[in-house]
């Protein structure tokens, strides 16, 4: 190809990337599985817009031809997946992955600014031994962090590039080397370690490295949803619930009751994360539905892929600013609570055994006294002896 | 075929029922998809068996053959889709309706027992109007009844058997009008109203019945997992939850927490719920995987299916035994609550006007007050009139 | 209220159904979980296009206020789900079924059409016995006949409305016999069966009915799943694959390769379907997370339900058109497959014993002979007996 | 604990390995969340034994008791999320991978063994430009090889143990450096890499890495479905299908089809990997379900993953065993193909442009003839030319 063609191409490619021709791509995700309707719709376009310019007929397909020169060298069966692991490493890495950060970093804010108000914990939602308000923060953190983790190691795959394989994988009408040199010059523009993938035949007959950034995402959303409903339980009440935390308000919260507060930013986390792993289970069945030299279900997994990526990223920022940010701990209910939690006799358990502390527990229970009133009267432990051992801040660990 | 020969197979066929060759059935669900491994199973014990009874050689096929007499006018394609629907309706008709049915009976009992115990609403979490226990539980009531129905609504596509259609659908080597007998020989042995397909390749072809039963399945295990979430909730404490529900202690609930009591069936209620919801996803992508004339995925199909109506209906037995059937009321912590929620100015509303009364109500959460003296202090309503409107008891409609 | 604020209410009602407001509708799915955010949108523009149309202030909420008076006797935890079922019903019964009807009739046409054609049967996706393309094709249209059946039985829920039991379905501040009235008012606007749900706290602590509706449009797309692909790979080849089929050829299936046609249809209807049991999944699990008196995944569950029926109805639609109904036979292949696959010996089998069945096609298959040729060779039968017996025309039953 | 009491607790332990106890432990998954009566079991099991060993009275707790020695400075909340690892860990490294390598090693064998036959590729199941039978296997090999590389990446979350954590994850009632102690020494004697978690709050409230272990399943499942599919597609016929591969013939296929051979190693592969998505979408939804210090979701977590693994792990040893190595290639089918596919006018394209080359792919299939006659027909390339060019041998790239 002469050089005055690769650069038309290339001024044409140009404007598309910087949007000017956005009406010219109407296509939608229910098309043929290959992408070869977007695919061709962007030859079209290019060949077309290269024609205005140097003053052709347009649908001539002359003097830069749809197949034979923006599409040289190239198939949909190569140029698609080649996309599609662009654009989805650039959203998941220069715009989730930085939205996961920063929300972790004000969780571990918060674990820190908290690190020393003993609460009482939960299991079974039923009252447990007590931990620290920045204990379970940090939890809440290190998940987010690992769901970061597994993201990032979900990622790799996603670097390896079709292109180059053309039609099925055996490079039929490209250059020698064409696939490493296109790897190295997209990573080049793009900032991203993009290489060519080692087996072309599997790059294209399967989609597993999008079924694998897919299950990456979802372990963000698993973690991120439990976090968010531990947060509106906490923050539940204010006078019926849990009411140890106090969201922001950032809205009415309803039509009918007048000065009520939801906790909008959680429920709506929630749902971003239902959503996450209904579009997750689509993109593994797709990723099971290849055949021979390509997974003609291509549209469908990168749309689900990209839209996963997108509000779960939306989500974590709004969760962010418009609520872990400006929670507050409601410290006279967390006070309340734990002195009142009859788990405390857990301490007591290697002083006098588990039955006997079992049975202050029932005791305290039953008689609706506190465990320290039921304990003494059992007789299985002395005052001064009991104040020395159940003690919430002696029973939290390093916090 | 001769009597002697059609009577030999059928008393074999009783031995079989009864048990007494299941050691002959070591086969497992990983076999071929059509489960013809399991009926060529069935016809050689059988074969084998009559062979036995008459002195024969065992595996000599001689004068009973597995294929020539005992499989004669079958086909697994069409045995064994008939066996999975019987199978099905029986365990769902005859084990998993009455099991919820019985289930349905102990919640209206509560609803009805509880019918005038007015208690806060919890809307978001969060506290909003009063109902009474009883209207809770008759909701709860109503979400299973309607599960049922839609159980019962997912069955007719079972009643319909392929049996007839033989090798692909058409009743090759099988005798005119065989397919009608033969259903309504089953309809009368079963004593369900079994009756033909009408479309036989429709019927081997496609799964779609099974997959509509569990969809009914499902129908039954997502207000199940919602009522007994909720329940636990309620009963959560029992110092520093919600309080509102007693739940039978049936097991001690910790190893190391002395007196700890868990929701131990609600917990297994909920886990079987998310498990019916996760073979039923296998059961639908099974379904997509027919090809031609036959759908090659029947034994995943037929196991997840029985045991996801197995397991429903044994956590609904025990549910209702050791949970519901049990469930107390903590009345003082059920009035402490109601009395207290803001969410009681909306009674307010209609008369004061929506802003006054969430100016109200947040004046009282402000400045921790109750909400008859946040509504006094602004003026917008004197003490009788509050005392008028405000009361719980009124605000629940007809219990 | 008076009736001219009433008129006035709506008046501007209209207005928005018309969509002349539209712009003043921003909200996305990702809100609070009840949609109060979107239900308090509705309000507050038709509070203040109706101030502006009296000539008052924008935001005074004067003299139409949009809790007082647009939102009168009204909840979010009431309207909203009302406003889905009516959303969803209209979607289902006014676009998708007659989409479906249409999808439905086609095959039935195609299936009268090639009534009496033979051609080989295919089980595990090996060759079996013949049937007619007009058998097989039936058994389409039954699948899908059976589907919108199964779409229709799902829709009962859908009809009963929540409106009336505002805040926690107790219906405070709504005036008695709402309920029933509005029902019945929507009812006779729509078209459609609307009426007051039974149980008020069933319709808004759940969203079952949503979750069956959802299980009824899964019910379609499983079975147009299974078709799709076989269409797709009936069509297969031109040279290299199975070749019964014809379909249109709509646009150059390849970027690369001249003159290549691919199944574009059915691969969009395939995704379609993917997407349609992925969205459900998310629905279900939705479902299972409502708490005490109100299920707050209300905008994701709606979002998935519209979204998965309106691209089901969308590619049923363009399935009919662009692909069944310019689909046409090669009667050359059909033909030449059908007279040589060897499972027409299985007419043989009542004969001669399925074990010298199984030796003929054995020995055809090994020394790739006809299975004339083999059959004759074990002299089991001879050629006029064979003749007459296997005849693939005479297989097929009743076309 | 006095070393005699130690000893004798380890003694039983080891019995308990041993498998001598195991009638002793009735119980199943659907128990309490936490695991505690499994805990709690076996806890007594030690506990009554021991008393046995030395001659006391069965139930009596001494000298041996129950929690305060046999569970001593545990809880069931970390003592059981280690148990589950461990028995993951295991089964994934110790049965699992081997079984997936020695199927990646025979992929591996066949496609060097098959490295130049020459075939059509096919892409949307339509013929395309060739590759060699080697080519196509290589990326079967490399899917797989990938899939475990996917599945070794998610297990590093497993090697984390909670252990230490004991109720909430403060470590109350465990002596200091116990967590990092009994981590090195499960590492030791396992041989596998444990260590204790950075943070036991996130390895107590949530099971993110059990989600990731049983997404790194699904990564392994998603390619195995999709490379079964195709060698049964492959193996379809013998003489109405594909008919390139010939694979073993292990059992007889049907009950009435006499001499019909069915993909019976396949089907099973596709149907455990259906399975193994369908389980892990389970885990993924009881993995949100966490609340607070205790995801109670743990039983339906372990016993979807132990299944899907074991079940992955039967179904490659089996496939490999019954298919893969007996598989073998129809060379005739195969060449006959690859020389009648329209698609090597690939090859043609950048010598006469794409809509000429178009052109001759179009009239051969309208004409049913040769590419090469229409292609000379069409005047646009000679003989000698066409020869040269359109050789499928030299389509292939480096095989």
């Amino acid at each position: 190809m002469p050089a005055w063609q690769s650069e038309l191409i290339a001024r044409v490619a140009d404007e598309v990337i910087a949007g000017d021709l956005d009406e010219s791509f109407p296509l939608y995700v229910w098309q043929t599985g290959s992408g070869t309707q977007s695919n061709m719709n962007t030859n079209e376009v290019i060949s077309n817009r290269a024609i205005q310019l140097v003053g052709g007929e347009l649908g001539s397909k002359t003097p830069v031809h749809p197949n034979d020169h923006v599409n040289m060298g190239q198939s949909s069966n190569d140029t698609f997946p080649t996309a599609m692991h662009i654009a989805v490493v650039t959203e998941i890495v220069e715009r989730l992955i930085p939205a996961l950060s920063a929300l972790h970093e004000e969780f571990l804010a918060k674990a820190t600014q908290w690190r020393e108000v003993v609460k009482t914990g939960r299991t079974h939602l039923e009252d447990a031994t007590p931990l620290t308000v920045g204990q379970e923060w940090s939890g809440y953190a290190r998940q987010i962090e690992q769901g970061i983790e597994r993201l990032n190691a979900s990622l790799p795959g996603l670097y390896e590039l079709a292109m180059g394989g053309t039609a099925v994988g055996t490079g039929l009408n490209a250059p020698p080397g064409f696939d490493v040199e296109v790897a190295a010059r997209i990573a080049q523009l793009t900032g991203h370690p993009f290489v060519t993938a080692e087996n072309k035949f599997a790059a294209q007959g399967g989609l597993d490295a999008m079924v694998a950034a897919s299950a990456g995402l979802r372990a963000v959303a698993v973690p991120l949803m439990k976090i968010a409903n531990d947060i509106r339980w906490l923050a539940s009440g204010p006078r019926c619930g849990l009411g140890e935390l106090v969201l922001p308000a950032n809205e009415p919260g309803s039509s009918i009751m007048p000065g009520k507060v939801n906790p909008t930013q959680c429920e709506a986390m929630v749902m971003v994360c239902i959503q996450v792993i209904a579009e997750d289970s689509g993109v593994a069945i797709a990723g099971t539905q290849g055949n021979f030299e390509l997974n003609a279900m291509r549209p469908i997994i990168l749309d689900n892929v990209l839209h996963s990526a997108r509000i779960l990223g939306d989500a974590s920022v709004k969760l962010r600013e418009y609520c872990i940010a400006g929670t507050e701990l409601n410290r006279a209910q967390i006070g309340k609570f734990v002195g009142s939690s009859l788990m405390l006799v857990t301490a007591l358990s290697p002083v006098i055994g588990y039955d006997r502390a079992s049975a202050i527990a029932h005791k305290a229970n039953d008689e609706g006294t506190t465990l320290r009133e039921a304990a003494l009267a059992t007789g299985f432990i002395g005052a001064d002896r009991f104040d020395e051992i159940v003690d919430p801040a002696k029973m939290v660990g390093t916090p």
